[in-house]
């Protein structure tokens, strides 16, 4: 492409279009199965069912430690198929570009989406670009819908959650919150923090076969808690957490009391939650831990049979309620 | 829903969030396949393919004559599909909603996606929201993307496109484009033209079996000029139209006459272009004939064997070139 910045022509559907799908797009996104000629992929498919799941992405700033918005639009699709236990297959890529979006920064992006959509073993196979005009936009906003195959042999579910049963995480919480934070500068803090943002599949498989494993899910917009306050609320039981368990990174930890966060509201977009039989809690975890993503896995509560809520048993012993979030600590975080 | 206006609070993963997918999305949109409690749908699926299509939408304003961003979200998709000879079964929707969007509106939006939906016989089956900024959106973007049954027997697609082959399209041009238009009321001009916006399915169906038919696409963004530009450039081949056999309506061409739009680089929503075996073109015409939607369907060029462009025989038998569309001359038209 020679042009160095988005202009409405690369909307339009005539030329500058086709030459920013075919020379940036297409380039980087390159694969047997995606043919920029056609409105629809026809895709070969041996299994009885589909699973499907879509998931936007307008965080801001668009490049941040450990990602940036292009990662993310795969992971985030890719990591909600894993939880339900599904190997992702094929993707749809939406973009909606501000006019006057500088063209290398552009390329970045796609060039890493193309590169996590390959990681994760994932063809993109459909695509639409828009552009937006100056002002109606926030650079570049993506949309993703995943495709994939249930691999997984147990029922996973909220309604296959029992009292009793342990909650694990795979590693630190809020680091994906955190990292973006810092990245926009506006708090004039420097941190030494990157963003979780992964792909979670190898996560999921290494328990998704496992009789005692009744639940997964990213913890992705509204952290940690807002997860377990809607296995609290579709379940009818407790949750229970204990504070000095949960892996918390010292540098976020500090960030967040220095700021009043709570990095239990923080986004992840690299961990999974896991609700799981309790005799099994501890063959997961070790599942977990023998995997580079895993190694911070921990247990850190607890399915109570008591009322609907979510609570957080502190270092000194004391037990508070974890409200359900009202307030958006963090926009345009995921 | 309480609010009356779109907040951040939409956004960020708690109650409020919950809220608007549950009491407005959800509300409309529910059919037995959608699960709002979990992030990715498991659909039944019998087919050896899947086709898969995508779009974006960003129509301004969010209403007008004919349709709503809402119907033409799934028009997009759906029509795709229907173009490629699949039937349309499941539809992932993604909302980017800008912050104080009034919330009567969006439930006008939703619930005219839900209708449209129904009538193209598809399933919403996943869905995400994400709430942007005031200042960084345009009242709201949508983005869906279908899964499909490939059903027609014959191959279409650009590659059997021959030299002789007629072009067909199934209705008028450029209303779409002059309708959204004129809503925006920047030229102080008012008329009685709607949209075209509707769903394809059934014009494609009615000629996806016969044998002569090698090619359909939907004349949207650029309209039927630069979908006939991409007929040129991928076969090489030479594209002449008749001005006079195009169907246009008399109040798109007086518009277009005042302003100096040419219809045939105006979007449509609900036509389809076809490109038929010269001793087929008769009976796809018929068959369209018969549909309330195929009433003024018209044989209006055909594909030649000559240096690759598309050019127009004017009424008066001149002969002169369609470039390729490079300037945008309606931004949001879809």
């Amino acid at each position: 492409m020679q042009d160095t910045h988005i202009s409405l022509a690369h909307g339009n559907g005539g030329r500058f279009m086709r030459e920013l799908i075919e020379e940036l797009f297409a380039r980087y996104l390159r694969n047997p199965l995606l043919d920029v000629q056609t409105d629809a992929a026809c895709l070969p498919w041996s299994a009885h069912e589909i699973v499907m799941s879509t998931d936007g992405f307008t965080v801001q700033p668009l490049e941040f430690p450990g990602g940036d918005i292009g990662s993310l639009a795969v992971h985030g699709t890719v990591n909600d198929l894993a939880v339900s236990g599904a190997i992702p297959r094929y993707l749809s890529l939406n973009a909606f570009i501000e006019e006057g979006l500088e063209v290398a920064l552009l390329e970045r992006i796609v060039q890493s989406l193309a590169q996590a959509a390959q990681d994760a073993g994932v063809a993109v196979v459909a695509g639409d670009t828009k552009v937006l005009r100056r002002g109606e936009g926030g650079g570049i906003y993506l949309a993703t819908t995943g495709v994939g195959v249930k691999t997984a042999q147990v029922e996973l579910g909220l309604s296959s959650i029992h009292a009793g049963d342990k909650v694990l995480v795979s590693g630190s919480v809020g680091d994906h919150g955190i990292a973006v934070m810092l990245a926009r500068e506006q708090f004039g803090l420097r941190g030494d923090l990157a963003s979780d943002s992964a792909c979670v599949l190898p996560l999921c498989k290494a328990i998704w076969d496992m009789p005692g494993v009744h639940f997964m899910r990213d913890p992705t917009r509204g952290g940690l808690a807002t997860v377990l306050h809607e296995v609290a609320q579709s379940t009818g039981f407790g949750v229970r957490l204990q504070q000095t368990a949960i892996p918390i990174h010292d540098p976020v930890q500090s960030v967040c009391d220095m700021l009043g966060y709570d990095p239990l509201f923080l986004a992840c977009e690299g961990r999974v939650l896991a609700v799981v039989a309790a005799e099994q809690a501890e063959a997961a975890l070790d599942a977990w831990r023998t995997l580079p993503q895993g190694k911070e896995a921990a247990l850190v509560g607890e399915v109570i049979n008591t009322q609907t809520q979510v609570s957080l048993v502190t270092a000194l012993g004391g037990e508070r309620l974890l409200e359900e979030l009202e307030d958006e600590p963090l926009p345009r975080i995921c």
